[in-house]
């Protein structure tokens, strides 16, 4: 398929960026049934390092093996498939060229206590990335907690040594720890914040979560309140988050979090569609699904993002 | 135009420096309507990271977009505009070689808690500043925080580093910390040691804040009185900063902090100017006005350092 | 005698993995008596390091020689024998060539306090485990302890610089620390979640200690029972742990602890066989006993691993 | 001047060390009003950086100015002037080749608390000492603080590469910290500590305090009683820390802090050329004072060094 | 003098190791009136450093100047002259080629509080050894100390830079820290164990401290009743050292601690050569007697090794 005219538009906006790195953003923008749009949807399968096996994959329990996540990506035509390591290498050869995948370089888990806790291990390199022949490398940080100056050095130098060999940078974008509440931590001024961080660091996609209407900080409250930012609906905190990714210059995805039912999971595709979202994350509501029932959820959210629902 | 009498002389000071630290000094006192001079204004904009988007950009929505400031700069006739990696990077390619560019290498943010703000991250690096053709990089020191000898040693190998490859270095020396009370940030004894430390430290322009006529220190105290060193008015203040960047061996340039009236913001620097110093930095006082009052206010500070008001 | 189906089969499954490797793993799946079976059997000498040399070698006094342990697993046609530098080292000529070697490079002892007992010092390298000619490098982790994610780190780092020049990963996977209880160390939920950490750090061969059918974590609990997945014996267990490690697409491999009578050593290595694992890890259990009887003992583990028991 | 027999004398002392070493430390000694005759007076200006601007130079204004310092140093006809990078730099085209530099590496501040005030930020670089043309680096231990293994470490790194560039080092040894008293500080079992540390560190030349009589450690109090050792004069303890200093095989200056009467420091000029010391460095009390009363100050020290007072 | 066959024998036991580090043992082996016979005596001269120079050197003032320490080595028909860079630096001319010598690369001191003093600052390095012509680098390790992981990391490192260019490693293995008790730091158990670990480790020789029969630790007390493990003689507990260490495979020498009576010192020499041990270093009960008597003193202990005593 040759490139279309809304993807040189959004590729025109990383200005002074590498032809690698905007290649990996195409292959990715031009892939599966949203190719081509402008929309994504790409499937993260980090989840058993993030909370172990059983929790992950015990629900559909063809999910303990690799292959079966490459093949849903590619089966539901999805943009890309990220993971960390040693799944991505344990179908590295089988899928080879059929779908971009995206490398997560660092991991949590929950076997850590108290500050422990609020940091992630970098686990992988641009040269494993590289070596997989992956389109991205993906990194979390944690705004608010008291490692983040550290991550947000580690992706800082991984960035600038992943794009200068034709490598995009995805940026897992997560407030938490220390310095935020628990209900700060999808607060839609938080939310704004935490992707305006990832696009200040270079980000070429920003991963957030969709917000809730709460207001953390009292400085950024009294500006929504005085300004009368309308953060009433999702579709209106999705475009408060567009604008803080450099007013629409990157691309911005949204993810839902733990599994739900699949009318939510839509309704959240409508918000991130109509705010002006490039697409969804999604991996649990996808996998912990028989994968009948995934696949169907995904053909609607496609058909969403299509504008036909 | 033909380089002035004036930065001949200002550049002749920077004694050992590379012709391309000097040739990039030039370049910032030679653009916009205070070429030549010796006067100077930069535009910085990175209270995006710092106070989160909407406290910076919601009372002027155009500034979301990072083309928004690099026209504003531009169009006022301004000698730099700074920025972090994200922004600078987002208008690369459509305003190369319009303005000189300072790469703001460091940056904290306002979701840290404790000893964690004290200190920022590491984002940008002086690869970085030469790939964006950057005349400068742009880094802050926290003199009084428990951190500032790590970023002291930060700053020096990044301008050591900088300087090799010919790009110049602005410290924003800013005192605060646990040694530090809370009036004692603005104290006139520790504006005059933030700016000789980085002086010590060597920085090609220094940036430090207005001072008030508080005295933090006994010992410093001690010096002020029996001496009878004049801190009077703010200009009295300013020229005692100038004459600690090596008895004004240093371009010395001051911010004026959060947005106030246009009156305020002329009168600073009037006092800037009537003190020695070279110049004002001015971020929120002017991307928070609606564009045509911003530009009106720089017109009347270009004004004065142009001796005209 | 030349490569099998079930060897072919099982290095299959290491997609993109380097030849080296994969020939290294071929070494050790061919080796002894266990050869071409996809089952193996290794000897593991570092007690002296972590309980210090009477405690490891005075119930069998010519166990203080390095040579007896290499002589050991040679007679009795074991996989591979691993061990710290030093004791490798002391046999590395008399040796060469014999069997194949894994450089545990990183130990513990037990002179530590505190949280400084929860980390491991890394005392050799891949450069060592080329010099002498090894076909692996071990290295143990503690997931649950505050260190955890310095030493998934340091694996990670280690991991691909050895698996570059061909060397294989094994790795210890040893839940313990702040995050988890005594009981927790052998809970069934966490021996699985450290299997698939090991995995997801690209082990190419996992080694964990058995379960127990405890419990640790709520959350794990609710989807054992929810999911009904059995863990009433040890064979299921351990075919627990094997579906953790990508379903089975990486060879694991369990150690039984301090030594204990033969019979219930006999059991354990039918239930990793009837569950699926790969093998045992003996040390204690075979050093600590005179010669005569560990010769015995491991002929009796090689039968049942062979089917014949 | 031709090498005096005494000056090649003091060379020959330093065993194996590079040519280039030889050549600066000659270069020292043979400089100025003093030269040739192994003794030496250094100015040293880093108050600045330690303690501000005004209190450093309000005293005698025309030191705001770094070529003020050079130029003090050669009218005195100095052995040689040390201070950090910005001053250094300041005047490093201007004064090219007319007195020996020494660049102060590492520098301390007043505005630290706690334990981060025992430590110090290093500044510059061998390589800044190789572009600015400089004869030593300057660098400062503290011995007894919780800091000093890493200052130690410091340093032993940091002379290794200057030595194999030819460039000396000189370390400013002062002990302060968690382990010491305040007249601990200048105790003279302690000062002779510290020399003796900064001889085994490698220093060319040795910096320390005039000591008191106070013994500060019990051991070393038994001791100093014990053997009967001479402290009752300060001629008597500049001779314990030249014996202390490889009994005489390095270069050992005191310096005399505080600003203090001109007869206070002719007296410590005269104990340390007594006492067998090769000189003094001295800061504040020189350039606090008006210029041309430093300058007979200094002509008079001189003169004690010569052995006409 | 031809090689004997006895240090053919010694020298075989390092298998795999590099010809230079052979080559440097046997300089050791082969060097003055113990030459040949497989045992040896070493003067080592750190104490300046860990305990002052007054202490150190004052109870016999010609100790003050490093040469006086090569001198009685060479002039005793020592083995070996061990001590950090300073003074090592200080003979290395005069003294070139006549004895071999150990570069100490760490150093402890006696101005450490807490936790602070549980660590040794790295002082010297292998470029430094082969710069010198050292036979070897000798480094102390602290087992029991909570810095002891981060040591064993920095001799593992060191060790491998050594050997890979021919220099060999001696290990000063000397228990404290906060997992054992004073009495602990000299029980047999911990002996043995700190013994163990510098083998493992990778020591080509390990000094270690004479024993008492305390046993420190409730695990390891249990295993040498239980087993009978003499442990009521000097000679027995050396024996049970050399046992340890890799059951005599490595080379160990034993220190006598402080300055004592010189039947005393004889006592202990008889005691390590009955358990099989190779030597003894002394320091303090050598250089703090008057030189005639330390040289009776040496004479009759070489007189022991030489079992003519």
């Amino acid at each position: 398929m040759a490139m279309t005219q809304i993807v040189r538009d959004i590729l025109a906006k990383y200005e002074g960026e590498t032809p690698g790195v905007k290649g990996n953003l195409a292959r990715i923008l031009m892939q599966g049934r949203l190719g081509g749009t402008g929309k994504l949807i790409i499937l993260p399968v980090d989840q058993g390092f993030e909370h172990g096996p059983a929790r992950s994959f015990a629900p559909n329990p063809p999910a303990y093996d690799p292959h079966y996540h490459y093949q849903l990506a590619i089966d539901a035509g999805l943009s890309a498939y990220a993971a960390p390591l040693g799944p991505l290498e344990a179908g590295a050869d089988t899928f080879a060229g059929q779908i971009p995948t995206i490398l997560k370089v660092n991991s949590a888990n929950s076997l850590m206590s108290g500050t422990a806790g609020k940091d992630q291990a970098i686990t992988a390199t641009v040269d494993d990335a590289l070596r997989l022949g992956c389109a991205a490398i993906g990194f979390t940080i944690y705004p608010g907690s008291d490692m983040a100056l550290g991550m947000f050095e580690e992706i800082a130098e991984m960035r600038r040594e992943a794009a200068s060999v034709g490598i995009a940078t995805v940026i897992w974008s997560y407030p938490r720890g220390e310095a935020i509440s628990k209900d700060g931590e999808t607060a839609i001024d938080i939310g704004a914040y935490a992707t305006h961080i990832a696009a200040m660091l270079g980000a070429h996609i920003i991963k957030v979560k969709l917000s809730t209407d709460h207001l953390e900080l009292g400085a950024a409250k009294a500006v929504y309140e005085d300004e009368g930012i309308d953060i009433s609906t999702q579709a209106a905190r999705v475009a408060d988050c567009v604008k803080s990714a450099f007013n629409g210059r990157r691309i911005i995805i949204f993810s839902g979090g733990a599994k739900k039912g699949g009318d939510s999971v839509l309704d959240d595709a409508r918000a991130i569609r109509d705010g002006g979202g490039n697409g969804s994350i999604i991996g649990r509501n996808c996998f912990q699904r028989p994968r009948d029932e995934a696949m169907r959820l995904l053909d609607q959210m496609v058909d969403i993002y299509l504008g036909n629902d």
